[in-house]
């Protein structure tokens, strides 16, 4: 029985040891980006009850695991912050976040870049020079409000 | 007289307010991308020996400023982090940072996202819905040597 | 001349008690809530021009106050954390944070609330057993896209 | 049995989910407001002799987590600090945070507004432009004593 | 002229070497306790007219200081937290925190000793052993609300 | 058996919650105050061979308990400083703590009130405007040694 | 049945000591160089499917082990910070870390060294007065992209 | 006149800017390695007064310059941590770091290389797929004492 | 079977209050001073073999302990900073760390003291006052290398 | 004029530098050890009358800087922590507080060494194996009151 939900992203990540999965084959069983679905699977997001079920059923969870992921998660963790592939992201903010904001108030002014109404695509782009991650990110601008 | 290099980034940004410029335009003066140009502005990047004289003459920098821009500069700040703007883009590592590293390693195998060959483009999209901030990144895969 | 934006505020805040000017006053004459209009001045909100010349004059403000004050300035100080009447705003967080997690999904699902379409109004709630401080605050619900 | 009364919410929130209970549900089972049932529940409260055998029953707690819900919990949890629905309310402080010392000071003079003797309520509040959470907080002022 | 209320205190301190006046001496011309007239002087509460005129003429203070001494601080400095004097005061609740808490709210139930509607008593204990500093704090209870 | 010392005040607090015991009635059977016995079974102090074997007996605690009871424990434990009513007392020191260290050094001279030879009292003060909670604290003034 | 990549490390750790191997051993039957093999033993480095399966062997790890071992694990440990041995290597980096960027900007021009395409070699160096650990580090050149 | 010695490195870069002179340069004239004379420009380490006159006359420096120089430097900033060419020098411990310290312990026992008999090299390696950073690092091997 | 090396000093700190060792009795089967032979038994230094072999009898450890005591450990735990004994001494430092500096400079030059060529003494001073504890350490000077 | 009393210091500092003066000096000067007067130079002692008209004539200290230094400072900083050779003194701490811990209490029972009735002597213990730094710590030994 499963006494947290922050339990089931570490029997998600044993199971598809063992079981060899893929992302992009578990993406393709939820109907959804494989970047949703490995945030979801790694308990970022709040799942449907097909998805809920199709999750337990793949990983073979608990019982009542389906349950805890129809709940939506504490979401934002930042116990990776210095694994090395994670930090180069935090670093480009650390550069750019200063001319990211910058660009951004010059072209739409005061407001943010949605976090939540937002998507992303990860690729690799071939290059002669050495393949590179292509990463596209969308969100919806939000101007603040005035009143 | 410039007593340390990162006075300049304030003396360029009151100077921009001062002269009305954009980021576009002091892009074009430095036939970079905005974005590249930007970061340099703030303090990120080193410029070569005609870059640094245009900007000290855009911004009526002391005569010292473009000496001072040819260095390398200490990049990498975080003063930012609490804005509403800036948060949300570490907010997205937050929350997808864990399925954008499972999501490279399973392409890529072991090893990272290059933060310094490296590059980024933020464009308005267009959508009835909202406009939407798209960010597009772009950073060479490095395996880990083994030996 | 002021070098960076953050002068700003210290230089309003020392005029307001040199003119005995009200936080009231000033939304009016900004055409504003009182809540937008001193968060502005303390730095929290970028002017329109009318407003930016309105804060300058109304402040005595050196001249190139109001290009500044028509930038967005950088946003969500904390350097108040610790005094007591803003630490109670906290608390109040640490204490129903989650409860309001809980609630508020429970309500509308996956998502947030936004602090950026956003509004805010504070006033006296008459009480025989002593007066209360009465917050109310709106956002928009968003809800996590899918993709 | 239950060695540590920061147990109980984890044992409430795993049976809430088993049995599918909504926090409205346990609140009117309690007599009180969804806010403060809620926030009981999640271990921010202490609960009275019929509340706590309330608890206990439509949860199926262990024996002795009646006795232990009497007892006053060690309050304020911040773990849901980076939570994106969390965060958003700290972040409203950040930003606002000046501007309602300034406002609730020009109203009510050196004080506080009280985080004990304090209510909360959240509504949804419908809007063409999509609804929005509604949050109405109200708190005795406690003006700062001179002796 | 003040730039900022934090300044007055420096200036407050410096007068009162240079004058070498004492605490007892300030509280009577306040007409209040010396602990609270200690902790206005440093920048803690808020004067009324007649106290900040008083404040401002003993210290010789700058035209603006009775104004600024009016207004409300920012409270709460920890800056002295590693002080051997200040430090043991914080390590008294380190020590005896919980007991605190667990006798408060035996007698009182759940609920606060109120920090605002409080004060202060300090004074010599003769003992043969060798005098004691003997502090007297009382606080009103404050319930927490159910509703 | 007992495997760490930090074990015991769980134990001690799960037996007075499933036995219904009050803090004065362990003090009594310990011989001292209600203060010193609480910091005690809250893992604070060391006892003595009798007092160890009567809390043993008091709260059943297995064998060895009495042996680690005599032990000094690892004291000083900050978990508790988000409590709402524990950071009311780090509160009072912020806000306080200057002033505190102002007029004890102008009583005594350079030195400190010792946390070690120290003792506590809390009671109810009735107040018709609200019963007020009273602490007492007396530490000996031990002035800095010159050499 | 491993639950989580981060268990391997002290089991392996556990393995050695019981077996009483060295690294170098380790290394040989690994193929890689000892700092590698350490490295990858400590969990910071993912191992191919021969490698896997001769540490699984190696240190009669549970089934799923090898399995494990090849995905990619969470890097960068800083939990030893404090250790002496590791401590003086941080402190290198304080107190030369300055004049590294220097001499390594003036010899390459802006860019970094890569933590990446990295290789280290550590030796004893004989000398009469006390042999001396030698460390060599290797690491490409990476210049910051201009575009 | 310099008030703290560690106004002295903004004037040596400052000067050295200026200038145009190179850390090469710096340490021929003061006959030391580059990696010693850059760190004691940077003001990591006390010059003899040879070095101090030199340093002062090459950077012009103000009179009492030479005599600051001679004083122990407060060492070990970690102001660049966040820089990206500093940060991979930290990473590098944090991926190497313990088996750093299990490979220098099994070949020499329980101690520490020393980080102050210590001395640094750094160098370009030619690599036809790319030029890499060579930096040699030799401390003392120190051993724990026993008594 | 031991499964991490720092669980053994719990199982050493629980043996020893079962048995009512002492740590002089300690020192005297090790062979070592009681300052040296305290630290190795709370996990700080590595045991030769039959040091190790004669504390694992002395506590009745399970098996594998005598070979993880020879092991190197993780060192230098600060769990203990904020315990009243352990903070004074942190707070001589803090006090005196300056001093220190300058007075070893003052006679070495520039270097430090070892702490890793280290010995340390306690005893009871006796004083008609109030009995002192006396603490003598000596380490190695250690001059910086100049190359 | 002196503004803060943390100016003194660095004043001291200075003249200390320009008139070539050692510690010993000063504190012959002062009728104190050397360790008690370098710390009051450094602002951590409160000087008597005497002392610091002394301590102002010897440094040439601006007028009212004898009325400051008879104040009690703010004592305890640890901006220092990181320099190598302070930082081998908290390493002490780190690897052997926990058996000072144990020693004191096994010599002395529950209570603390004090440091504030408490001296240091530092000295140059010659050893042909390399000159040794000897530091002399007495403390009144404080036990814990019970009441």
């Amino acid at each position: 029985m499963i006494e947290q939900r922050n339990e089931i992203p570490h029997l998600i990540l044993a199971a598809k040891v063992r079981k060899g999965l893929s992302w992009s084959t578990i993406a393709d069983a939820l109907g959804q980006s494989k970047e949703w679905a490995t945030a979801a699977c790694l308990g970022q997001m709040a799942l449907d009850a097909n998805q809920a079920r199709t999750v337990a059923e793949l990983f073979e969870l608990p019982e009542d695991a389906a349950a805890w992921l129809r709940t939506v998660p504490h979401k934002a963790a930042d116990n990776l912050a210095s694994d090395p592939l994670v930090y180069r992201l935090y670093e480009v903010i650390h550069v750019y976040g200063g001319a990211m904001k910058e660009l951004i108030h010059e072209e739409f002014g005061d407001g943010i870049m949605s976090a939540i109404d937002f998507d992303m695509d990860i690729q690799r782009q071939d290059d002669p020079k050495g393949d590179r991650v292509r990463i596209v990110m969308t969100g919806k601008f939000l101007p603040y409000k005035r009143y």
